[in-house]
């Protein structure tokens, strides 16, 4: 019956379907699209669908586990290095924006989950824990006297994040290249906007 | 039949029952979210809501235009001040922050408008006209000398305004006060979360 089923179509695989799903929950609201909706743009029937996945639940799952796994992996190498916590902090922030960018829809998702089912909350309580890794990072790169200490460190850490975040809402692929990108974010977030504090 | 349905539920008039369809479309999303829900929500009918509003749309304008009426009154506040276009990029900002704390729940709704609907894509159009203003005010600012010339300005307001929309994600009443916080946004924004740059 599987050979049957992906004779039928071959066109979606596990990968194709997330893709295609993502998409759509990104354009309708997780909340607003059901496995009927999915089925109907892929053009396949909600049984083919099944054949991949238990449940509308776990291509979410596999969706925030693909952008949650790539902030991890970024936050584990950052912990292991040694150095200023400043320099460290620029790594997690050049590494986020780089899978935010590779990782777009999938981000996109993470970022607008409310916590309505046991997936997105399950996927919020790790985006709150990759926040604390940012918040102790600003923290000590306080303590070092490198961050400014007259914003609450966990002020200044949701204000960065919340620029780094905010690229998923506006940057379009074929755009700037990730590295600029994340070169500009680090510019804007680490220095400010202004020419004013730069020697004239 | 007017009278007789608010002496039936003297509890909602428009105001308060825009107040809890917003809270419910930020919280189950927009599209996820029937006049059913709503009425099941308010413990009225749904007849009860049609006497105030003709549909959901109309419910979804009111509150996204109550967000967007805030900020074009800041901006036309500020178009019409002389001095640096810098300083008045800072009063934009500020204002922004105040009129994001003071109308959080439907700012958030508009943040959210994916362009499903007509009324969502009119809302987009003018969040659009409103960036476009900011982006005029960085590229002034730069024209000036007191913006980096180094980060496009279209990059660089996204930036500025990304870090800004982020309040809605992370703030919640009874923290910071709306000036602590456009305090807050102004300093990290304008001069940088590092202190690298100022006089040691």
């Amino acid at each position: 019956m599987k050979t049957a089923a992906r004779r039928g179509r071959p066109g979606y695989d596990l990968e194709s379907l997330l893709v295609v799903a993502v998409d759509l929950f990104n354009e309708r609201g997780y909340d607003g699209t059901s496995m009927e909706d999915l089925a109907r743009r892929l053009g396949v029937t909600k049984a083919a669908i099944y054949h991949h996945v238990s449940s509308r639940d776990e291509l979410l799952r596999l969706a925030t586990d693909r952008a949650l796994d790539g902030l991890f992996e970024v936050a584990d190498e950052v912990s292991g290095a040694s150095g200023p916590a400043l320099a460290r902090l620029e790594r997690l922030v050049r590494g986020a924006v780089v899978v935010l960018v590779e990782r777009l829809p999938f981000v996109t998702l993470l970022l607008r989950a409310r916590g309505n089912t046991e997936v997105e909350r399950a996927a919020l309580a790790r985006r709150r824990q990759f926040d604390r890794i940012v918040t102790d990072l600003v923290r000590q790169a306080e303590a070092e006297g490198d961050i400014r200490p007259d914003v609450d460190p966990a002020v200044t850490s949701r204000l960065l994040f919340g620029m780094v975040n905010s690229l998923v809402e506006w940057y379009r692929p074929r755009g700037l290249s990730p590295e600029s990108l994340a070169d500009a974010v680090c510019k804007v977030a680490f220095d400010g906007i202004t020419t004013g504090r730069a020697p004239k």
